[in-house]
């Protein structure tokens, strides 16, 4: 191990992004780079119980540490992969997707060779990964320091997925150490940033009713900072995306709740699209958080910010970064703030008494009151994604949601993930039945690895959210029944859990009550009602039924 | 319903070419459909954990069945199952595999809709299936019946899967049923067939030795019945290679035993190689079946049948399918088989004494033991594909290996699809820990379905197959420790099971008698050496490593 090889320079790389963990299911052609990554005096091997639970627990990390990376092995282990790595691509995730493959000599005689298509063409997946990615290269002995910079910077520029096929004789050859960091740009034309100001100004100098909306771009780009910095100027009215949640401190004076369209609570659209000028910062509107498409802005009342440019009302910026952008709203909110009107935080209508079984008002309300500042929280797309929405996060807690990608079991997977990242943080993963058993067997490495995650398994019998839209009473909306609380002793030897199952909200506050700080992971199977459903959800499922032609 | 519908139409194509069970997993892009799979009067919905899995059970099912069908939801669902459609096609295996998709509507908007990559282009992922698939259709209302019959027709005809985009309105369009059978042709030219008949002729007429070599591709192409008339003609030398076991009958005489070029066992290669004229009937030589390509045969003296062509000697002869070359095969042994040495079925030698504890040895010698005609056995790429080539099959056994494509997982759904297919046969599933924890979550849907497998876990603490290639103690290839014997009380409610956990043959030997005919799902977790391997395995992973340079 005296010489420094083209896999410690990716390793070199990855240490230097902030990388310190590496998931991913060995394969014997990725066996001599992980012989590396053990070496490695920073990086960890994190080994997973399969390669999309490897993805999902690469995106979760991601999701917490601003990038993650993902060791699979030729064919298929990254197709295994792919789809989590897809979800990394569709929410701006830079993951970067190692994938161990055949000695050069093998691909270029077009050997019949194991985990190939048999048909002597090595090609295939790597243009299979060039759709879901930002960048993709096939290293070779002279290419490969030079393409694993061009990969890994303008993975992290665009926030996506970066894809490296690393040949076993590539990844052993000789290479020097980098000689230079590597520059991650996000550039703004000093022109395009003046022009910006000017328009934003035009629109802000005169206005009496200014909203914001943020959105999870703003969350990948890591301006909460700055979003916070100008809702100090002025407490105007604020509002995020069920996406977008945790970017906007909802504990700040100004915050009015999770904007979604027509399916919003209380006066949180009127507060944001009745205004004289919305400032949206990484927005995207996507049908399942807008109960399909009902957002009503006026574009010449908007300033949209995106990663890298802008709009001011019919203006386009670019290139302009989102950062700078903000960086001039901010001077606009110290010059005009005080003319605007701040927004009324809503007070929190008084719940009603649970019922004593556990409905979602019932189960949300608990939650709400469960929460602890900085939790991690992580809601599986379905009956968890759509009540979370109406939660009110303590101060630096975050919620993870997938809505846009919306694969369900991503969570499980991504808790794990999430909590390799922040060991400290108190991780609650919450998650329905039909959603968690395409990916239980992640439990099996949380125990390996001791983490004392919180899972609550909401256990309403299948597919609830299928239900809502389509088939209430079909067959295909349920699901293998299983002993959800035996499965933690099932998926560890040594590991130390416990588990309950209740049904009855009484219970449920007991439970809650000994899981300030638990030690172990902890397991609560809530039983609720099979076709009960937090009010939000139920709007956007009738949506989707229509759009689907009902 | 009573309306005929797009949907309708492609269910009676179907049910036309076999298929009694759509394997998948529901989501909202394809419920209607799901209505129409419901209400079918022939077909039935086999709802698995996860679409991974459901790839597997459906590629397993088409082994058994001629062809499968797999349903899953625009990308997040089909990406999921793309590495299973892969195996597919590597292995040819004919799974027609229908995406329900967003609305044609929103599709041609460029809707920023869920399960979607956000950015308007809906051909991702049509396009990467077309890289693992014969064909592709995206579906419309115009062309949804020719792209239907086109696609199923290509699919059958390569053996190979057959990929249909079903958008949700695309699905619900009034057709009218199928006119015509469709015609799956696998053409011959008759002058074609004559050269090649003459060009045998000239090879066989003036031979001593005759070998015959049969492997999947002839499995793929239902050859086994004529192999069978050929060989009581002449009890030719026969061997298969592992991943087509169960092509020939081995009880049949003149079989040798399973060929693996240099690593064959006692006088394997002697008796195959070494002859005038090798037969060689659907062969493709892999790497990890033939010790890394040490096979040796001499073009000139090779008669080799591919399913549309041929070679006799220098001479190809296209087009010119299997059956039509075997039907010419079958005249040749009639007229000259007489003059053709026979083949020594090897006497199996007395086994040692097995060891007290549960060396590979004792275990290949005590399944040999417990095997049954008609079997349907499933072995893991691993110690379990590799031990099981030294069986010598009962007859109508079947063994299911996945050599070329080799993905880790594979069999323990696959066994599901198979039982699905078959649920008459005893199926016999052997897969390593570090295998079944990828694809776990299956047997609660056997245990839903009642099924009554025998699974025999072979717990070596971890990747014992890697261990040989590379890394023999690193910390990557050990696994999570899991309490086996308890996952099928974990993974159903209502379903029976039994389990054991046993590392003495004694115990072995005492389990097996009681599962002559289990009635309910047997899970035996045998405790093995970590780093035993059967002696072919030995071999084969001795190659890989040097072929990976290591």
């Amino acid at each position: 191990m005296s010489t420094f090889t083209v896999g410690d320079y990716l390793l070199s790389r990855l240490q230097e992004i902030g990388i310190e963990h590496l998931f991913g299911v060995p394969g014997d052609y990725n066996l001599q780079f992980l012989d590396r990554v053990i070496a490695h005096p920073t990086l960890s091997w994190v080994g997973c119980a399969n390669e999309l639970n490897a993805a999902y627990a690469a995106d979760g990390y991601a999701r917490c540490n601003g990038a993650g990376a993902l060791l699979t092995t030729f064919g298929v282990g990254e197709l295994s992969a792919i789809n989590g790595v897809a979800g990394s691509y569709a929410e701006y995730l830079p993951v970067i997707h190692i994938v161990g493959a055949p000695a050069t000599g093998a691909q270029s005689q077009g050997d019949c060779v194991h985990h190939s298509l048999g048909d002597g063409d090595f090609q295939h997946f790597i243009r299979m990964a060039g759709e879901i990615s930002a960048a993709t290269a096939r290293l070779t002995a002279d290419n490969a320091t030079a393409e694993i910079d061009r990969v890994i910077t303008h993975a992290l520029q665009a926030r996506r997925p970066g894809y490296l096929s690393l040949a076993v004789d590539v990844a052993a050859t000789e290479v020097p150490p980098p000689a230079r960091p590597l520059i991650i740009r996000q550039t703004s034309s000093p022109d395009v940033r003046r022009a910006f100001r000017a328009a934003a100004e035009r629109m802000l100098a005169s206005a009496q009713r200014v909203s914001l909306l943020a959105d999870f771009l703003a969350l990948r780009w890591q301006q909460q900072a700055a979003l916070a910095a100008l809702r100090e100027q002025r407490a105007i009215p604020c509002a995020t995306l069920l996406m977008g949640k945790g970017v906007l401190d909802e504990q700040q004076p100004g915050y009015v709740g999770t904007y979604a369209g027509e399916a919003s609570a209380g006066q949180v659209r009127e507060q944001i699209e009745q205004v004289d000028v919305a400032i949206c910062v990484g927005v995207r509107f996507t049908d399942t958080i807008t109960a399909g498409f009902t957002q009503q802005f006026v574009p010449e009342k908007c300033i949209d910010l995106q990663p890298h440019s802008a709009r001011a009302g019919s203006e386009q910026f670019a290139p302009l970064s989102m950062a700078d952008a903000l960086s001039e709203l901010q001077s606009l909110f110290a010059q005009y703030g005080q003319q605007w009107q701040s927004g009324d935080t809503p007070t929190v209508a008084q719940p009603e008494a649970p019922a004593a079984i556990i409905s979602q008002q019932a189960f949300w309300q608990a939650m709400q009151s469960f929460l602890q500042p900085g939790d991690l929280i992580l809601a599986e797309q379905g009956t968890a994604a759509f009540g979370a929405a109406a939660l009110r996060l303590p101060s630096q807690a975050q919620l993870v949601v997938q809505p846009l990608w919306g694969s369900i079991g991503y969570t499980l997977p991504a808790a794990f993930g999430a909590q390799t990242a922040a060991p400290d943080r108190r991780v609650i993963l919450i998650i329905g039945d039909g959603s968690a058993q395409l990916t239980i067997q992640e439990l099996g490495s949380m125990l390996r690895d001791q983490q004392s995650l919180i899972i609550f398994l909401l256990n309403n019998e299948g597919y609830t959210v299928e239900r809502a839209i389509h088939g209430a009473t079909q067959r295909y909306n349920d699901i293998a029944q299983w002993n959800w609380t035996a499965l933690p002793h099932a998926f560890s030897l040594q590991g130390q859990a416990q588990s309950w199952r209740i049904s009855e909200t009484v219970q449920l506050n007991e439970v809650m009550a000994r899981l300030s700080r638990p030690q172990w992971l902890s397991l609560v199977e809530v039983v609720m009602p099979k076709d009960d459903l937090p009010p939000l959800l139920r709007k956007v499922t009738a949506c989707l039924n229509q759009r689907n032609g009902g």
